[in-house]
């Protein structure tokens, strides 16, 4: 990778966004750091305090204060690596007015989980669709990684995905810090439908929890998941993957068993009787899970590939059938 | 299966032997079922309150209080089916002056999941070897199961594996109840050998939260840990099986993230600086993996399988070496 290829765009301000932001505040100098979110009055705080005001606010930051900015085309024309990390849903606004060539031959990574609606696209695909991004110019980030942990600077590992092994080695070589380790991989297909899929199995995790089945069946329920990722990764993007590794498993477990885990409360909030919309406003926050299962919906009627936890998950979401009842179906099914 | 083959004894009074009841109860007549305890004191109460006062207190049971014994002679002969439920270490003491003639012909079920020491044999191994059991007459019960859940109802699925597929089944029919489900597997090496694995993988768990790792960290110690299985089984005994399967996973999952797992609070407990022996009063119970710990170092002397979780699990708690030094290093190999 060229040297002079390490001006980094962070596009984002939530909590996964601002734990980026500290992982590059050990490897770039502050002036090659530009970091765009929507809100004025967050990055006017950000400017003053060097801390994000609604998340991981303990994290002192170092950035120049003329990096942080509401204005997308700036950050944009001043960085030659991206990195998106803003909920799927809202990928689209947030580069509304940006043309194909803005992006062009500028690395493009998604921290993004999730799938953006309407068109039904991961972020790789999105991306190479609606901005000819050639795909050895993506790269995907992926977990298992809370935020949270990264802010107290507990051991993590993240997998970096890219069909350019020199593309996923230079981001790797940005996110490596003492208390985060990088795995190289070349899937970035599965790695992005395993990290959508994942948070669809903790909404099944959180309903399962929420109508009172156990902890014995929870494990069935995740082992079953596992092999349903490993089916649908096989039909979607066929190539040889270790579905144990940690991008897939690891990602599935970190999320499924988090009690923090936004698509496990959402699951839980809805086996209790709210709706999905009341679960929403009361968490204040997206549960990607939810768009997620109506996009693996649409998706998996072109491949047709056997996903009973899925469609229990959607089944529940988005027809209103009986959550107690779906879950005694779909326990018929696990083994 | 002949029909008149269907008196069980179960051997062991503990909470999984009495979670074993309860589901004989469902199935099998009281006149039919035979247990087997150690302690006169535990019998006695059982015949009058139909209760163990040990463990799971709160089932009501069923049983003939002839049926309940501490002769494991008077026991042993009345049963065509014997459901092994002791603590590994214990097998012997409890079989002692048992001779293969008292087992021939009996279906001998091993609920045990744990190595017997000294020879370091699984018990279908311990069986064959030392009591002449046919193979074709021995049976293994998997979890994910908690006997603690089992106890209140919760559905959960066991694993039956024998090689005997008309074993398997038969086995399965007298533990299926409405709230277990059972699948059939001719894995009876892979079974004993993951379910003693697993014991082991979830100290490692309990040690590296006892020093301060985080979810991010166990969601990789797992996934590497189920791959460490996986190579394991796949030399000891080389069949096609999917690891992913709920008597491998499910079963690691079920240990290595319930707080309540004994193997995962002695790990905790043994990070958090309390000797072997300590944590071992002080829980006032075996936690299996101890003793696993050492069999799977010394059976791997032949295997030479790369173990590294198991590794470092021996050398915290056999060579006294730093939980803290050991995780360090064990976590530079994991990916």
């Amino acid at each position: 990778m060229e040297t002079e290829k390490r001006r980094i765009a962070v596009i984002g301000g939530g909590s996964w966004a601002t734990a980026i932001i500290k992982m590059l505040n050990d490897n770039v100098l502050p002036k090659d750091v530009f970091w765009w979110m929507r809100n004025e009055e967050t990055v006017r705080i950000i400017q003053k305090d060097q801390r994000n005001p609604n998340y991981l606010s303990a994290i002192k930051l170092n950035l120049e204060v003329n990096n942080i900015s509401t204005d997308i085309h700036y950050v944009l024309k001043n960085a030659d690596v991206i990195i998106l990390c803003v909920p799927a849903a809202f990928l689209r606004d947030a580069l509304v007015g940006i043309t194909k060539e803005q992006l062009a031959d500028k690395i493009i990574i998604s921290a993004i989980k999730g799938i953006v609606p309407d068109n039904n696209q991961i972020i790789g695909e999105f991306l190479q669709v609606n901005y000819k991004v050639s795909v050895n110019n993506i790269a995907v980030i992926s977990g298992p990684c809370h935020a949270e942990e990264v802010s107290q600077e507990k051991l993590s590992y993240l997998t970096i995905a890219s069909q350019s092994l020199e593309v996923a080695e230079f981001v790797a070589f940005y996110l490596n810090t003492n208390y985060i380790k990088t795995n190289i991989s070349d899937d970035i297909y599965g790695t992005e439908y395993g990290a959508v899929l994942k948070n669809i199995y903790a909404i099944a995790s959180g309903i399962c929890h929420g109508i009172g089945y156990g902890d014995n069946f929870q494990a069935v329920l995740i082992s079953n998941a596992i092999r349903e990722m490993a089916r649908f990764l096989s039909v979607v993007h066929p190539i040889n993957r270790d579905i144990k590794e940690s991008a897939y498993l690891g990602d599935l477990l970190v999320t499924a068993y988090s009690q923090f885990s936004r698509n496990r409360t959402f699951g839980n909030m809805v086996a209790k009787g709210y709706t999905v919309k009341s679960a929403q406003l009361e968490m204040n926050m997206i549960a990607e899970g939810y768009y997620a299962s109506n996009c693996i919906h649409q998706i998996n009627k072109k491949y047709k590939v056997d996903l009973p936890i899925c469609r229990a998950v959607y089944s529940i979401l988005y027809e209103k059938h009986s959550a107690l009842l779906e879950i005694k179906l779909l326990s018929e099914l696990l083994t």
